[in-house]
């Protein structure tokens, strides 16, 4: 069987949900599966030199703005831009794990919950009650993870994912990863389909 | 008549070029003109606070080289990676200019010489001797050309080029104005599609 496709992705980048919606129908299509990985791009821009698309004002992070809500359309996702953007979603990204490590199917609900609750709803996903909320809707136990958000280990294996992605070699969101080949933004959807139905090109 | 599509670019912008070996059957398809605008990223980027996507080393410079090959293979455009890259491109875009203002077809034939030149053959475009010789293979009056890069008007006609396009928004190339709205990178491409067969999306 073919090694999953990886995934890696902050909860707060409107290129990572645009990807989110449409990897798994496309990793279906050539019998592939997805591994999601939540990482922290305020972890990963340090370290890496990079810096958030909108920041600092001036005419690319105005066009950049104006792309998230463009290429969302184009690709038929719903989008509405979050009123606080971007946020930090370590508190996200920590129930994922958490929920990964019991559940994965569950856990892919719950991404798709997140993303759904930041990008169409806007709610604070960087509040812990917003993330135990999504999480209580979809049938979790809020007290029990609750209690796990607050243990060291949880917060040792997030910091572990996002030492990981950076030794992969990833420096933004979303980053894909398919039999070794990287794939860098929502953009590069076209070479991804054409990687898997060609085994390269 | 519609408005051209305008089209900024450097040349020395592997991203300008695969778009420039695209933008005009595209443009026919739909039965429109292009507008094609060589800048200076090295006057660009310092005034909106960009920097080359290749400066620096790290993850991402790497993974730009690689996607620089990739993207071209996945749009079928020959490309050797140059030796030396990038390039500083004034005096190409004088000799455009200067040839843009005599025989428009010419320039047009011209830029995607230089082009080439760079990214398929290897030669040095930022060397005057380079520029020369291959406007003379097109015809042109070396001796003409030769004296027309080295006055002061055709400076400031570059230099008012550069000013319009920061003054227009651009902050990189390829950078494309479809009826007012904008498009940055080869690979919105499909994108600039959809907006010329619907008129906006």
């Amino acid at each position: 069987m073919s090694e999953p496709i990886e995934f890696y992705f902050d909860f707060s980048s409107p290129y990572g949900y645009l990807m989110g919606e449409k990897i798994d129908a496309l990793a279906e299509r050539f019998q592939r599966r997805v591994k999601w990985r939540p990482i922290l791009l305020g972890v990963i821009f340090p370290a890496v030199g990079g810096r958030p698309p909108v920041e600092g004002g001036g005419p690319k992070p105005r066009y950049t703005v104006r792309d998230f809500t463009r290429s969302a359309r184009f690709l038929g996702v719903p989008y509405n831009p979050p009123s606080r953007f971007p946020l930090p979603t370590q508190n996200a990204a920590r129930a994922y794990y958490w929920l990964h490590d019991q559940d994965c199917a569950l856990a892919r609900r719950y991404v798709h919950a997140v993303f759904r609750a930041f990008f169409v709803d806007d709610r604070d996903i960087s509040a812990p009650e917003t993330v135990l909320a999504i999480a209580a809707d979809l049938g979790v136990d809020r007290a029990t993870l609750a209690a796990a958000l607050a243990t060291p280990e949880l917060k040792a294996r997030l910091k572990a994912e996002n030492d990981a992605a950076l030794a992969r070699g990833v420096f933004g969101s979303p980053y894909v990863v398919v039999d070794g080949e990287p794939f860098f933004g929502a953009d590069r959807l076209p070479q991804i389909e054409k990687w898997l139905a060609e085994g390269g090109f």
